[in-house]
């Protein structure tokens, strides 16, 4: 099929421009010691989690059960979810996902370490478990090393729980634009992550993992002593905020949009804010990088002068954020040039419980 | 069940306060000319548009053809979509349609007019058309009233098509703060379409409809001489950014969210932006209507002081924007009071093609 001939507004992903963003994050951590565990936040499609299996991750991370559910039931065999899951209900849930694939979870809280090791032990399974420790973000975490090493003891003398490591993500230093200023706190975080590590260790904790790290940063995080898993995940869509940092990854991802209104100042097309996440800024378009742009729910509105679009002509909009976009669908266009070689599930959308 | 009871992130809709909404619109259109055909792009729930008819709307409008479809499946007779319909391949699926419900879509040039017929007239199939008339929306529709005359005399010229009438709606007035200026325009934006009227009248050009008007200008719209369907959907819901008009209309619409992470200076829960939609600011918290929120895509920060709050207790959060938060859900509860009464699926969710 050809691209012309999709049903519009549609999201499609430019193979060559995925393949060399892979390529190029797997090149940056060639022969280093941090290995690569991207985000399903992002990707949201267990075909592409298996396409960067193969080209080198060793699992996947995912923020919530929802989606370590679809990827345990897709086969991945090593799900971090980098976040708390402290209902009983989802933790049953979660003790039952642990029978298929290596779960590993994010604690900050005593409480919810006793849940997850009473439930565990009862179901007779083992869960990994990560100490968040916040690095600025002020979200989930605890603040203090003490407050790592008590957790840390908590999990060494719970059942059916194994320490495996300690949460750092560095979230707010990602989309920083000023490229010293983000290098410069990324190596002030990386000294703090490595004294965490120095006090566990002369305190007798053993760590395995230390798991962080945001394509903003990823080209610092993969030199990392202490960092060993890079969560990174956009790096392989890519969207016009991330651009704005002059990364060495391109964006893969379009919504290919129909003009459904001609006008002598404008074209309206089909896609919205439905079809085009607008809540980190309005989408650019492909083809008018300078037109300025409305989007109302199931419109896109196009400012041109002395045009020569018509009715039903393609325009492919850039999104600003790729992770809410690709949320918005449920399958995904695979292309190259003006082909289409396959349609992938986003078997991962509208995940977010 | 209980609410305390419901897996979080979930959106709750009060019972109570949506049929006071309801009732609030069907009184101040009784005995009024004006019959209400309310948005699906709001409520996305065919049970509730099967409700809303049982109260006295006289159909649906809807603004994608896979919400048509949606609507034609659950035995909704008489769907306008208020929209263009162009694609070939889109307009097939419309005449296969209109074998199970009237169908009425918008027009804006001859292009679209020729295609429908062609399609229409080779499935054996009428379709009603409303010729769009711009309102200073800037989006489709033509300029002037010798467009809508010409496009008239087309569709009463053309094969299986029916002129129903004329679609006038003023969106970009909707939300203007200033009780007095949203008023002016609407008194107007009024006179305008009266024209209109008698303009097409003296070109013998026969309209049974003339379709418009929202939430925020329904107390005018219902008043009007002209204005024959009102398309407003939000106050079924209703939401933070329409509350601000200061109407009748309350919040009908939570996402209910659990405790996650608690610490001194915040809690921190499980509703980001996947959850709950930010394209036009944060939502508020209910309980907290004071407070300072930050949004990631899968956590809702929130700061608070000598607080109380424990790991899983429930938060409430008022969206910003009903239309683009319900398209993230699959299911709505139904509540009253403490009590689940129901639990309706949100079929028209994710349909923006």
């Amino acid at each position: 099929m050809k691209i012309q001939n999709i049903e519009t507004p549609a999201l499609l992903l430019d193979i060559d421009v995925f393949n060399n963003n892979v390529n190029k994050m797997m090149e940056k951590l060639r022969n280093k010691k941090v290995k690569l565990r991207p985000h399903f936040k992002t990707h949201k499609c267990t075909e592409i989690s298996k396409i960067l299996i193969e080209r080198g991750a060793k699992g996947i991370t995912c923020s919530k059960l929802s989606e370590a559910e679809v990827l345990a039931e897709a086969g991945i065999q090593d799900i971090l979810i980098a976040n708390q899951i402290v209902d009983p209900v989802k933790i049953e849930r979660l003790t039952q996902l642990s029978r298929k694939s290596k779960i590993t979870v994010c604690v900050d809280c005593k409480e919810n370490i006793d849940k997850l090791s009473e439930i565990a032990k009862k179901n007779g399974v083992v869960l990994f478990c990560l100490i968040e420790f916040d690095l600025g973000m002020s979200r989930c975490g605890v603040d203090t090393f003490e407050e790592v090493l008590e957790l840390a003891k908590i999990i060494n003398a719970s059942d059916n729980l194994e320490l495996e490591g300690i949460q750092a993500y560095a979230g707010h230093n990602s989309h920083v634009l000023d490229n010293e200023k983000r290098e410069e706190t990324a190596i002030h975080l990386e000294n703090k992550i490595a004294n965490l590590k120095k006090y566990l260790n002369d305190n007798n904790i053993k760590i395995n993992q230390i798991s962080g790290g945001s394509t903003g940063t990823s080209y610092i995080d993969a030199n990392s002593d202490n960092y060993t898993e890079l969560q990174a995940g956009s790096f392989v869509y890519m969207d016009r905020e991330y651009t704005r940092l002059n990364s060495d990854y391109k964006c893969a991802l379009t919504v290919l949009s129909s003009i459904i209104s001609v006008h002598k100042d404008r074209i309206v097309t089909d896609t919205g804010a439905k079809s085009c996440s607008t809540e980190q800024g309005l989408p650019v378009i492909r083809e008018l990088p300078e037109a300025s742009i409305g989007l109302s729910e199931e419109h896109g509105t196009i400012k041109v002068k002395n045009h020569n679009y018509k009715l039903l002509d393609k325009i492919s909009y850039i999104p600003t954020h790729c992770c809410t976009t690709i949320n918005l669908y449920d399958k995904m266009y695979i292309v190259k040039d003006d082909e289409v070689l396959d349609i992938y599930r986003v078997d991962g959308s509208h995940k977010s419980m």
